[in-house]
């Protein structure tokens, strides 16, 4: 019955073994927050309605998490048709079900308003320049600290996050680690730019002097030179966590570029590893999330069922168009959120909440 | 039989049932991280062999904790005469009883190579300028929101500290609060320099245009005009954890400042609150922990009943002698380890692993 908010999309024994361990047990939840100059190629993102915007998002993000309204900009992150946030999502779940909540910094230009994990890491800078991100070994140990520390305080991790042109980034981690990710990376926006997204990573190989496999058994070079500098900091956290509990790496398929990195850096934890991300992504006609998670490591593959067809608000059904479909581990949080609560938080009282909320900073908004 | 590690140092039925409500069950611990440049007026704190080594101390404590050996300086922090930092004992405590933990910055100029909170403070400036901390209701908020989280992962916290110079804006706060600690605020060295702080507090109560309990109804403002960055983290952090769950604030009188500022800011956690310490601090005759909480508010006041006057070494034994005495929550670490590893940690066993790790340290430093 519970289940019935959580869809399999792969492996689905092992995402009913998943289930069977984490249900009615406390999770924790950490997102990861982090900005690239990336972001900022016109067309790429669509995390900012101005490419200067993406840089504000993630503290934008996790600041409704905690304050139920932004801080460092008037209103919510919106796409440029105005299309709100995946951290209403997420916002709704953590709040139903009272999970306890972490923000990360991985590497975010504009710091949040609030309390986070400081782990030495900086800002991305573009791909195109072939030298993409410092120091990620020693941010993946740090993460990994904390992952450590947070196994021990909860029965299992959901690891979110929130970064503008991540599928970019993880398209060229994922290429330069020779999995043919072409074509399946998943976008915030309907009509997915692959071509945009192929001639940067093309530019950002040539930069590096990479090509296609290269880098298979080098996985920090790999986000060094090509990656961004969410990818460490989940990585490290996810990996310290897995150690000892289950985790969920809540996301799309810039996931699966973690999930690779992870198979590389700490192959011992994958058994404790599933994906979780939301129905819109695994629907979604222009990626392929299945293909993806099947080709780097079989592990289970959750969606939180979330449906907004019907839903008031304009803002909300865009969602069934293709738009946002992910983030901030607004699916990863949705599923944690239906399982820890033993039924009390539904696909019905969610929506019914991310309703009210959006209803709410409309009207805020308005004034 | 478990007690026989806790000496009960204040308001014996209040320390029976906080041992009642903690006992077996699982915290969580955070060090509140931060220095001053009022550290550096020399004479006035042995956190550092030089005043310019204080910056680093707090940092080189929380090294510690996380690798077993200090990476922002050789060796260990260790007092004029080389006696080795408290954060052994904690480091120890910690390892013995499993207990998750976490570093809060609170402003400390050199930041330590390990993850932490980021809440937004500063280091604190020589108080004798009358305008020592930034921002610290937006810092107190920040760890609230902090303390608040990690209230949903644990049973309870235990707070410790690391802030060179610490007693001296101890004593400026509780003294502009209208709590008469002259003579009773205590000291790392055994010839407490009670003279020169009270000539560094005059100096301070000048600049800042305030007197004895002048600030008595305005807890921020003794932070910002003579107090440290540690306090308005640690306020905060332990305010948003109890709001929930039982605080072990361990440290010294300086937890008397910080208990001061909670019983004006947020009175009603109160109730949830003891202070952690050692015997050594009880049994100071150059202080007064006893006086000063009976003065701020009767929470229980409980100590780790350590004794080092066996031990091999001089550098262990030098504690028996009132070096040192207590730091980075040594003895509320010590008392939660023994209360929630359910008697298989005991006085005996923590001052083994304590003696393992000196002579580990001592045995690298020499190579």
């Amino acid at each position: 019955m519970m289940e019935s908010g959580i869809k399999f999309g792969y492996n689905e024994k092992g995402c009913q073994d998943f289930i069977r361990r984490i249900e009615g047990s406390r999770p924790i939840f950490v997102c990861v927050i982090a900005t690239t100059e990336t972001a900022r190629i016109p067309g790429l993102s669509a995390a900012g309605a101005m490419p200067e915007l993406t840089d504000y998002t993630p503290a934008a993000d996790v600041e409704l998490l905690f304050y139920g309204r932004c801080r460092c900009i008037e209103g919510v992150p919106v796409t440029p048709d105005g299309i709100p946030t995946p951290a209403l999502i997420t916002m709704s779940a953590l709040r139903l079900s009272n999970i306890p909540y972490f923000v990360l910094n991985g590497g975010a230009k504009v710091l949040p308003k609030v309390p986070f994990f400081e782990v030495g890491g900086s800002p991305g800078k573009d791909i195109r320049s072939g030298c993409a991100v410092e120091n990620s070994e020693e941010v993946y140990e740090r993460s990994s600290i904390i992952g450590r520390q947070l196994s021990r305080a909860a029965d299992y991790l959901v690891v979110g996050e929130s970064i503008p042109g991540g599928t970019t980034t993880a398209l060229a981690v994922l290429l330069a680690m020779g999995v043919d990710a072409k074509l399946k990376v998943s976008s915030s926006m309907p009509n997915n730019p692959h071509d945009l997204k192929l001639r940067v990573v093309e530019a950002a190989f040539e930069a590096a002097g990479i090509s296609y496999g290269s880098l298979e058994r080098a996985p920090f070079k790999a986000i060094s030179l090509v990656g961004d500098p969410m990818m460490p900091a989940a990585a490290g956290l996810i990996a310290g966590a897995a150690e000892e509990v289950p985790v969920i790496m809540a996301g799309g398929t810039q996931m699966c570029a973690v999930l690779k990195l992870l198979q590389s850096i700490s192959p011992e934890v994958l058994g404790n590893l599933a994906i979780g991300t939301t129905r819109w992504i695994l629907e979604d006609k222009t990626s392929d999330i299945r293909e993806l998670v099947s080709k780097v490591a079989p592990v289970p593959l959750l969606a939180a069922d979330l449906d907004f067809s019907a839903s008031k608000y304009r803002g909300l059904r865009a969602y069934e168009l293709g738009v946002a479909k992910e983030g901030v581990g607004a699916g990863g949080a949705s599923i944690a959120a239906m399982l820890s609560s033993r039924g009390t938080v539904t696909r019905a009282s969610l929506l019914k909440d991310i309703e009210d909320s959006y209803s709410m900073l409309i009207d805020s908004a308005s004034h």
